[in-house]
């Protein structure tokens, strides 16, 4: 009797990626990585598997006042363990506290600015049942050891250059600047609250302005006018002018809040100098960030037939990022793709070509003495740097035509006994249906002429 | 005071890629992707975490007589651990056992033949003192369900178009067949040791003839006749058509041993119509591969200049990958690009030129109030689909070309109040320090030309 069978599956909350979803997930990265490094940034990776300390920022037994940058939750979901030399390991949640490892340990070798791309795999045991998956890529872009506006524009910009890339054409990069909130807050006397106020601000377009008013009051202490303040500052409209103006006047009082209304108002001039449209980078006084470490410029990016799914590359500007691991300071400012939600959004909008195979181009292989043949034929389409797939088994052509089907190839090129005597091949447009035959020369240029044709036609 | 600060540092055997080891390595992916793409095959990818009765082939309290397909070494050094679920988890050993689960739990709706590549990290508690990495990538390509030596033949292509898409040109790929080693063990009344002879057998470049043959008769039971037997086998040289000739009388008696040559002399006719020179695919019949699995067609690949690091892109056939998992068959064959040791080799070779920056132009920024115009020439540049850095401070030119070697960029387009106000730029040479003065025309012709032309010549 044969062994039982152990049964195939994953764990919860991980998924395996099909032909057809990996496709558009590696052209996606593909994109992401030709942007960022048309800017300069240089890719790096780090380990997966990190000492726990390093990751939570807590040394064990001891009580570090410095914190976590990723907060608590991510701590709490973070897969921990003993390794074979009984060290504490956790893998990585997130790519910033590695990026922040990494620059401490090497900035003397680095120098600054440093401007690097991570697109890596980051893993949290979050609760499925919200729709989270617990394995995901991330793919951070950030400049690192500088504070000029410079970086701050640049980051715009290629959030600009990847949206429209990708193929997006509708899409609203939102920019605020921390400095302008605290500037308000400062006026308010609520510097020291400023946490939880902006953890709830963060809220207002999930659970609208009367509970994020509550929720300032409950877990900061504001005043009910307080909180209206804060709100009034957040709720501004209008042009990027008009807003730029308004604020002005909120933050008239508070050297920091107008520190930060001129950087909004360097970005928004460079981008439009630089060719970003107004409609695509819009100042919004409510986007806030929740995370503590955001300092300046901040950015959400929506894509406006799907604002529901929320921003899909965040970011913005830090004064310290590595405070656990080094005295250097080191300012910066990145941002990070979502790309899951992106794909997912992709897909929703019909951006994305079903496919099952990364070659246009298949060859039936069904005279069965003429492999060699069919090897030339393939190798000869392969040479103008096209792909192509080759049947391995001589079977039926019907049958074969079936898989190319169902894999999603553009075109079939046919050739049988009567070709290959007549010299001839018979080139198949496979979603149009349609055929034409060529002549088999040596250098196959007119083989390769239909080929690129039913290939840009489709 | 300020809390203590926590060592930056990563676990023992684990490493960070800097930019300078990065780009190279994001390039051999590129190229591997390219070359897999070209022969149709897909990419897929799998979780890092699978349960560990998976990984393992073993579920926990019982005795599986199945085995596991990567061995007890592989399965000591996995990292394993109970997750937030009380699940026994592991990580991703190598990818062989993922792609079995994989092709078990979605056969039906991948159908055959299929033809995947994935390029994905895997990680080993390994002895770090045999200069191991306990985290590293592997690059594997398989085509399942499909005995057709068609699929053979591809897989020989396939490494042949990768190693020179790579840039090498002096690179053996060695074939040979498990059944023309099984065939002669057969005559020898050896059947039953086969796995610890071939795993001697295995060993023959490393340890030398007279020690596998000790280890065959000491691990294996086998008398000195049969050890010198396999020996003389493994022993014979010649051209491949020279090698055909002495297998076929040593394994005449046996018909799998005369169906491994009649194999082996397909792929060698075939790979040979195909435009692979003989040198670069040559039968060897001592390679035997440890694995137990393989059951056909053989391949390892050297890089003549340095063949002591051993294969750098191994594989082979096997008749049943996912025995573990599901009842239905699933042969195919496949290989494994050894991506660290090929890049170590390449660097080595002298291949890799040292460069921090996937950007070739550099644009320094000295004149603080051309913001604006540094950001358009940027823009330009990179809008004719080439890469390019602009720093971003407005500190010394000297500073700014000092960064810019470091970095390894290629060129700097210089242009300060003067170049601005007579319309010029300097396009500099960084490698020849050499530069010439241009045009700034709206379309940028002169400079772009000029940029090509430098960036050619590096």
């Amino acid at each position: 009797m044969p062994p039982p069978l152990i049964q195939p599956r994953t764990l919860k909350g991980f998924r395996d990626y099909l032909p057809a979803a990996m496709i558009p997930r590696e052209q996606l990265i593909e994109t992401a990585r030709r942007v960022y490094r048309s800017y300069g940034f240089s890719p790096i990776d780090t380990p997966a598997l990190e000492f726990a300390e390093i990751l939570t920022g807590k040394v064990s037994g001891q009580d570090s006042s410095g914190g976590s940058v990723a907060g608590d939750e991510a701590e709490r979901q973070m897969y921990r363990f003993e390794d074979h030399g009984g060290r504490q390991v956790g893998m990585r949640f997130d790519l910033t506290v590695p990026l922040a490892r990494f620059a401490a340990q090497h900035a003397g070798e680095l120098g600054t600015p440093f401007k690097r791309y991570h697109i890596a795999t980051v893993w949290r045991g979050e609760n499925t049942q919200r729709g989270r998956y617990r394995e995901f890529m991330q793919c951070d872009f950030d400049t690192i050891g500088t504070r000029s506006v410079a970086a701050d524009i640049e980051t715009a910009l290629v959030i600009h250059d990847l949206f429209v890339a990708l193929g997006f054409e509708s899409f609203t990069i939102r920019v605020n600047n921390r400095q302008v909130l605290n500037g308000l807050l400062e006026q308010l006397g609520l510097t020291d609250k400023s946490t939880p106020i902006l953890r709830a601000l963060d809220k207002l377009e999930k659970i609208g302005a009367a509970k994020v008013a509550a929720e300032m009051q409950a877990a900061a202490g504001a005043t009910a006018e307080q909180a209206d303040s804060v709100l009034q500052l957040a709720g501004l409209s209008g042009t990027n002018e008009e807003v730029l103006t308004q604020l002005e006047q909120l933050v008239a009082g508070s050297a920091q809040g107008g520190e930060g209304v001129g950087t909004l108002r360097e970005v928004l001039d460079a981008a439009r100098a630089a060719g970003v449209p107004d409609e695509r980078l819009q100042l919004d006084p409510s986007i806030a960030r929740g995370l503590d470490y955001y300092t300046g410029t901040i950015y959400e990016t929506f894509l406006d037939q799907l604002t529901a799914i929320g921003s899909v590359c965040s970011g913005g500007r830090y004064d310290n990022l590595a405070a656990l691991f080094t005295r250097q300071e080191l300012p910066g400012i990145g941002a990070s793709l979502g790309l899951d939600r992106l794909l997912a959004a992709m897909e929703e909008l019909g951006m994305i070509e079903p496919t099952s195979t990364p070659a246009p181009v298949f060859i039936p292989y069904f005279d069965r003495d003429r492999l060699h043949d069919y090897l030339s034929l393939a190798g000869l389409v392969r040479s103008a740097g096209i792909g192509v797939e080759l049947f391995p088994e001589p079977k039926r052509l019907g049958q074969q035509l079936k898989y190319a089907d169902r894999r999603g190839f553009v075109v079939a090129l046919i050739v049988g006994r009567d070709e290959f005597e007549a010299g001839t091949c018979q080139v198949k447009d496979l979603r149009r249906q349609s055929s034409e035959e060529v002549q088999l020369t040596d250098d196959g240029a007119a083989l390769l002429d239909a080929v690129r044709r039913a290939c840009a036609e489709s």
